[in-house]
């Protein structure tokens, strides 16, 4: 092949049009006019354009695969996210390419360019904590290749977005531990610049303010790890005016803090309660098994997955304008905070 | 592109060759001598080959990507694996591409051909428990492209092979469990017909062996799962000579067993010590902490990258044969089984 070849860029700058519509030019989308087109063939004619490998792929035939991008396959939800797309994917003769970003904006970036040398045709992405720069999601929107976010968003980028009511797990949560009695309410909660973080730590304040129950600064503590909230809980725990109740952002917290609350012999639930989110596995394998919200990871990829099959096959099922479906939590109640009546 | 094109199949039956060595040939692989690169070249010439898209990938230049397939990415063990993998490729200038195949050989087919579709340079697998027809893997070779097994491997696919000794984790988990005293030790292990629960059965009954332990029947116990492993634990440990300690054959199982040990009121480890296998995230989590062995899941992974790329680098370093490296494990002495001198 030789190098120097006319792109998909420069005739979108020949014609002032946006890369994207060259693009669906060339595919013969039904929504770019005749006359785009026509002036978008003779340019790609006259310069002898040759599609490169994506285009490539994407003019031949459909690759039926779905890239994915995650942030950490670690995670338990993720992992279950991964299950719901993939069963989804395959009942509908997709196949589901997966990368892991490890959370650094770097390798997502490397990560989007290897599913697109992959020629896939649609990209599901949940974006890492560090991403700020969106250059390399809109590159996706511009070559024409459906894209969709799934629990962690950029809300600067209007694509497809299916994410979890973390505000309402969190409402509900804090409102159970206040139906069982408790009225000092501790919340250890995660990064609040980060939506997720940020929704639940509001689902627990809007739920304290509606009983009336008084907030404590001292209660209210940035905490989302195991051995870190073993710490913080010894700390609460061994001040004068003790939490009857903990709710974390999520069940490794949770359970740091009923390893703390056991070992100081507290009776649980007695006199402290404890709720997490996620419902991981670590939830139910726990002594006491912990309370918890069901962020429902699968049923997310189920939707996810639904979503971005439409978007390729160009469903009419849905409005052309990118659409954000937010799913319900579960509250799952255990022995952690269930109190005998 | 025309139907029917002659393929690197065809041209391997015309010349009564491998394909793998036809397709050495078209790339000017160093090991096919002059003589057949001609006679491939020849007849790819007059029969108009064109290469197909993975063939393109592979003749046009590296995709460095390296494709990984694993069964199950919810256990920690292979999250900790795909940890190791990407580290190194992405320090060598690869990136990974992974596919799950769900424990099913069906998908595990698919996954192959995604990949492959996608010009990987090498395939990191490991099988699916129903794996049995190998036709798939053998394709991979014959394409040329570099594979290796990592973990679970087929026996019968000459390949590069990166393992865990199980036997010697077996062996010094059980071997741990006699030195702090416990002379009836049960065994919950997996299933037998696979090599990782074999092994690790086999270390169990050397390290009994050598000690002059006598071996209950009862004791030894097909049980690989939480659940089960409450109920199983319940029944021995209610028997008018019960067991003092437990040996089982991943973390899961181990939990389960304490939970049971715990609720039937023994004390943990003086009356019951316990040990699990893996290293997984929950055997830390868990109260008390369980003594387990460290199958080194990160390491491994790293392994597999550093022999799969020297492969696709075709580097002098190794031999020409396939190489089965085995990684040791480690023992992690816990409160589960650590009774105080």
């Amino acid at each position: 092949m030789k190098k120097h070849q006319i792109t998909i860029k420069d005739i979108a700058q020949k014609l002032n049009i946006s890369p994207s519509t060259v693009s669906r030019a060339l595919k013969d989308h039904p929504d770019i006019n005749f006359r785009t087109k026509e002036a978008v063939k003779e340019i790609a004619k006259k310069y002898n354009y040759v599609p490169n490998r994506i285009a490539q792929g994407l003019l031949l035939d459909k690759s039926n695969i779905i890239g994915v991008i995650i942030p950490e396959i670690v995670h338990h939800f993720f992992s279950s996210v991964i299950s719901g797309i993939e069963n989804v994917a395959h009942e509908n003769g997709f196949n589901v390419m997966l990368c892991q970003s490890q959370e650094s904006y770097e390798i997502e970036v490397k990560n989007v360019d290897t599913l697109l040398s992959s020629h896939i045709d649609g990209m599901l992405i949940s974006v890492t904590k560090e991403t700020t720069d969106y250059r390399h999601l809109q590159n996706i929107q511009e070559m024409g290749i459906p894209m969709a976010f799934f629990d962690r968003i950029i809300e600067e980028v209007e694509t497809d977005r299916i994410i979890v009511d973390d505000f309402g797990g969190g409402y509900n949560a804090t409102k159970h531990l206040i139906d069982q009695g408790c009225k000092k309410i501790a919340h250890f909660h995660g990064p609040l610049h980060l939506l997720i973080g940020h929704n639940r730590y509001n689902g627990f304040i809007r739920a304290m303010n509606e009983n009336n129950i008084p907030l404590h600064n001292d209660f209210i503590v940035f905490c989302d790890q195991y051995e870190k909230a073993q710490a913080e809980a010894k700390k609460l725990l061994e001040s004068k005016n003790p939490p009857d109740a903990f709710f974390c952002v999520n069940d490794a917290t949770a359970i740091g803090v009923l390893k703390t609350v056991k070992k100081m012999g507290f009776n649980i639930p007695g006199e402290v309660a404890v709720a997490g989110f996620t419902n991981s596995y670590i939830s139910l394998i726990s002594d006491p098994e912990v309370t918890t919200v069901d962020q429902k990871g699968y049923e997310l990829g189920q939707e996810a997955a639904k979503l971005i099959i439409k978007r390729i096959l160009n469903s009419e099922d849905l409005p052309e304008k990118p659409i954000t479906k937010i799913l319900d939590t579960e509250l799952l109640i255990r022995e952690s905070s269930l109190r005998k009546k």
